[in-house]
């Protein structure tokens, strides 16, 4: 039984089988997207939900097989059990209730991320920057937050639209800061309190200053290894010459030595 | 007496104390966020007000705490100053005719901005990048002052909305400035003087290039610590390995110099 | 007839042949530039259009001594296969029902890029960024396929304008991830599913946030060279110097066995 | 004569008289702001102007003592030439049918450049990375007027407002390039050619692409300073450090020498 188990481990893990399942990934992707045009569904006559199927029935034997393969070691690692959740979602019945559940069947894509090895990567590194993020990050929710009390409080009546109640108000002020069409937004307000203007300003170049060194900070983060990897190096190479001295060094004192011991036994 | 102070000051500077007033400050903000709503408000039946007041008194004990405990200090500490400040501002009546300080009772929220250590890290490091970027800002004020007398001299009559006057010049040209409907602004303009598309193409051109060397500025003296502490580190190394290496050739020396001594002293 | 041939090319690839080729392209791209003018087509009486066929007859010509020059190696040359490939499509008649032909006329200014040396260093350090974005863009395109054939699914109906069907959506979410006036696109889908805030601002953050690393991933790859000379430039310097060390210490060494070896024939 | 030339130039070139006309400047500015409202001009009854002359006069005195000071030297400052230049402006009488030089008199305020020494050295270091991005703007320069040629030919009839002919296409695609409102601007093309999208997403992509990497070259030369000197720092400590070690080995090799010596001396 374990020989058997180590031949399916073996060509599970093999090269061409994760090849044909990142094809059917990429098929049953195109698929989730046509099945978006009613107008190809009818056409198709029954053929892309039978694609679908069989995509999906893949799928479910090659987590059978992963599992038989890798046993206990499948539950413990994130990937395989998100592509598990992933093919679970397929299978429950559209018409059992859960409407939602038929959206996030297009999450299957994302088995793309689990199963290129080099997009783990770039996820892994982008997930990895995150909490370096953490304190600007929050800084920044604190300002949308304070801007946000603040004009509902002062222009909720002036433009209940963009700032009647706070939910508006913060929507209205991430609107603000991504740039987009800003100056429609605040104009009621600013016919109104020609002061608003200075808030309004201010925001902008503080979201701006904060969102920017946000960026910085991922940045300077990924810089940083870079740089870190040189020094490394560098050192290295100054403690390889220096050993490389610091022997010639010895094996002279020693040379020396044996001199001052071979005079100091002569009569 | 200075007993006692010293067990406030260590009750008042311990950890679980923090956490404490860190979740009475993200209480007070949720309860500052909920009170723009009028229809909460009255539905709260006074509770939410009341819990308004619970934590502002909270905020008062523990601040008479730190004052106790930390005496004339706690007046030479900035943060200390400006929890202080947020919190009289709270104390206030707002019938007292003083309707904007009703506005800045949410600038309470940014006592987190003092009690978490890693914000304050943060808002140091920002403020400290700011000098840095003094001159850039101050070239981006006066191309933005320049163009803002020019265009109100010459588009002035022809687009009296947005370049009728300096402060609307000014206005219309931060908003160009940060791209944000920028062909919309300058059409009544460029309609009557086809010649102005140069003038509004160097001014996006100029001051998107200000801004990018401003961005610029900031990265690069975030870069410039991390670069100077990898250069400090070899530094030290390249230091450490001569001063082995030149203790190891005192060492010879030393050697050299008694054979010398031992040859000196035979016939 | 290999020394017409070796002549032939040193003038061809003489300096000043080179500017008159660059000088030609020039003229052939104002040219191309008038020629859209119908207007100034009329005006000029054909001058226009015989000095475009000069233009290009002054093409075909340096085609025809580079390739005489040059032999087999033009045709192994990319840069020169591109000259080739744009000077046919100008010889094509625009009668002969290739009507997109026309257009592609104008990529005969690329020849620029050909032409000038430091314009195809840039190409190519520009071309040679783009693999290191391979794995980020194919996450970004992941993250715009799933939005859009989720937001097919569910928006479709409430606004078939933008997110009817799977092209549609793709194109909304690409508009979005600009920012150009995403806050009017998502309105009529927002006004009637309030929850729809949250899908459409964590797009905004996702993408933004990936579109950042692709920008950092160019910039660090930038960087990561001009870091690697540095480096090694102080490596060479410190084998330069550990060299120069060790030799000292071999003539050092070399000196006390002379000074062994003339103690040894001592008695 | 050359006595008094000395004092004077002492005198001009000092901290308290540079910081006076910095302060004349602003004035001069604030007035230059004023005077482009008719309100406050009427309101003022003349004072505005009369301070604006007066502004004027102290630069001409200021000019005229720096001339006799620096005599011919004065002439061959840039920043000196300027400063006459904007001067002389000021002085040529606005009814003298020049209605163009009142607009170039806010220039005036640009004097701060000259007078400030660290706006100097900002303005040196923005001029100084401008030829870095000269190739690749000019590969931008040619994507916008072959993209231009282009929608001219092809969507030239089908939106003649945006499209119609070459100038309007350039100043389109600089807008698209922006990205402002860009989704607007290619609507009435693409609702009639489908395939527009693909044209309109390539041109974005590829503009965009190319202006980051305009801002990385910019990024770039200002990290490699930085970078330079670290690497010239480490440089000399290493050089430093290996001369100190060849040195202490140059002393120990006389020491065996002269060991030698001594014994080959002996009978």
């Amino acid at each position: 039984m374990p020989h058997n188990r180590a031949r399916v481990r073996a060509y599970v893990d093999s090269s061409p089988f994760q090849w044909f399942i990142i094809g059917v990934i990429l098929v049953n992707a195109v698929v989730l997207g046509l099945e978006t045009s009613p107008r190809l569904m009818e056409a198709s006559h029954g053929w892309l939900t039978a694609l679908g199927w069989i995509t999906v029935g893949i799928f479910v034997v090659e987590l059978g097989l992963r599992i038989y393969a890798h046993g206990r070691d499948f539950f413990r690692d994130g990937w395989s059990l998100f592509d598990l959740f992933v093919v679970v979602i397929a299978l429950i019945p559209a018409s059992s209730g859960f409407g939602v559940l038929r959206v996030l069947r297009v999450l299957r894509v994302l088995r793309l991320l689990s199963a290129v090895r080099s997009m783990r990567r770039v996820v892994a590194a982008l997930v990895a920057t995150i909490p370096g993020m953490a304190s600007i990050g929050a800084l920044l929710v604190m300002l949308v937050y304070i801007s946000g009390v603040m004009s509902t409080q002062v222009f909720g009546d002036t433009d209940p639209e963009h700032f009647g109640n706070l939910p508006n108000s913060l929507l209205s002020l991430f609107q603000i800061m991504t740039g987009d069409d800003w100056a429609a937004v605040t104009r009621p307000v600013t016919d109104e309190h020609p002061w608003a203007w200075a808030f309004f300003i201010i925001y902008i170049l503080a979201s701006t200053y904060i969102v920017l060194n946000l960026f910085i900070a991922v940045a300077v983060e990924a810089l940083e290894k870079q740089s870190d990897d040189d020094a490394r190096e560098i050192v290295e190479e100054i403690e390889e010459g220096d050993t490389e001295i610091l022997n010639a060094l010895s094996e002279l004192k020693d040379e020396v030595a044996s001199l001052r011991a071979e005079l100091s036994q002569r009569p």
